[in-house]
């Protein structure tokens, strides 16, 4: 008999090309399924509650995997770290969940940080941690600009062109732009995102942070529904999936 | 004519020998007087406000050189930045000073953080850059302990063996222990400190921290001026040079 385990991981999306398993090149999917696949000795497929591209970080992805009923989940959570070592992957917690608890299917909310280091000085210790802005971003408009983003909205302007979700239709439940040290942190919220939307957003708040654009410019972008009418999607290594809700 | 030019540093100290040249390795100050040389085109000797062991950053370590007064300040950053490039090392701000400023020898006061990161999950994101301490630590009587050590006394007991100051004698002006998501914080200021005393002091407020000794022991400890009276020395990668002042 196998039992359903959720666990957190964290990860440094930098050497990987995104959660999700592809032909190009590692993923974290793949490097937790050789593993957990060592440790219960047969196919052991690990789903996760959202992908996330190639540079793309995590502290709290989520994902599901059904093991044997003499692994509980200290002891997998364990084995994973220890088997994963040599990949800047890790095993935050585990828990037991029941049989039709889904990673995906069952979340109920997603939220994501972007960081932002804008200052002339390349970053040394935080290199692709972070967004390198160049510029000065003043971050009462970029809120201002945020706020014109929340609430359910046809979000086609910060959609990618490949993105497959049925529909640009989304409630973004929380956009909120803070200014943490040097650094400048934007927190979004929602109980699901389209393919890029949290880095399309984030590239066009940098636009009104650096003044090229105002709150007002954000809104129609936003009413355009056209990805053409915003600004071009902020890099990968400013992001990072930071939690995943669900109702159990 | 030369002016003399302060540079605010900051660096990842994983690849590093430490701030100081040494034979056995590749050290920070080599990194930027190889580009500093490079930029005049001469011998380019850079001082440095305090040595830090291998394996340890810096966000705020100062230096000094001296260069041809066609090189602004701002020439000298852009320079250093370009030519450091494949190093972890980058010059954050530079401003001209009289040509008696020193950066060891004028400077007043020296700040540290050190980063823990007490959870049983190794660190993915923050691998080198945080001491990973697989218990959980207690704040409040780490804080305690932090109180006992702080203002003028004989830090023997906290003091490296190999340490070449010439008294034992140093003014802790701060010492401070806070949490800061899940990390540990400990922030400590005064105007020098004795080799390995952060590290050092670190070790034995993590011993609190689960418990084994009280705040009252660390006092003992301090009282014993016997280096063998105290913790071992927390590991480099937590600690970072974060500021150094100056009355100019």
């Amino acid at each position: 008999m196998t039992h359903r385990i959720f666990i957190t991981i964290e990860y440094d999306g930098g050497p990987f090309v995104g959660w999700q398993r592809q032909d190009n090149g590692i993923s974290v999917q793949q490097v937790l399924e050789a593993a957990a696949c060592t440790l219960t000795g047969g196919d052991c497929p690990i789903q996760g509650a959202g992908r996330t591209d190639s540079g793309v970080h995590a502290t709290g992805q989520v994902a599901h995997l059904d093991v044997p009923d003499r692994f509980d989940a200290a002891r997998v959570m364990a084995a994973l770290n220890a088997l994963t070592a040599e990949h800047p992957v890790t095993v935050r917690s585990a828990h037991e969940v029941p049989a039709e608890a889904h990673a995906r299917f069952s979340a109920t909310g997603r939220r994501y940080l972007y960081r932002i280091l804008p200052r002339l000085a390349p970053p040394a210790l935080d290199l692709g941690r972070v967004w390198h802005h160049r510029a000065a971003l003043a971050v009462p408009p970029m809120q201002l600009a945020a706020e014109q983003l929340v609430g359910r909205h046809d979000f086609t302007s910060f959609r990618a062109s490949q993105c497959q979700a049925d529909s640009p239709l989304r409630t973004l439940d929380e956009l909120r732009v803070e200014t943490i040290g040097e650094e400048v942190h934007v927190h979004a919220a929602a109980r699901s995102f389209l393919h890029h939307q949290v880095r399309n957003i984030v590239g066009t708040l940098a636009l009104v942070g650096t003044g090229k654009w105002t709150p007002d410019d954000v809104a129609a972008a936003l009413r355009a529904r056209d990805r053409s009418a915003a600004d071009p999607t902020a890099p990968p290594e400013g992001l990072y999936l930071t939690k995943v809700t669900y109702p159990f």
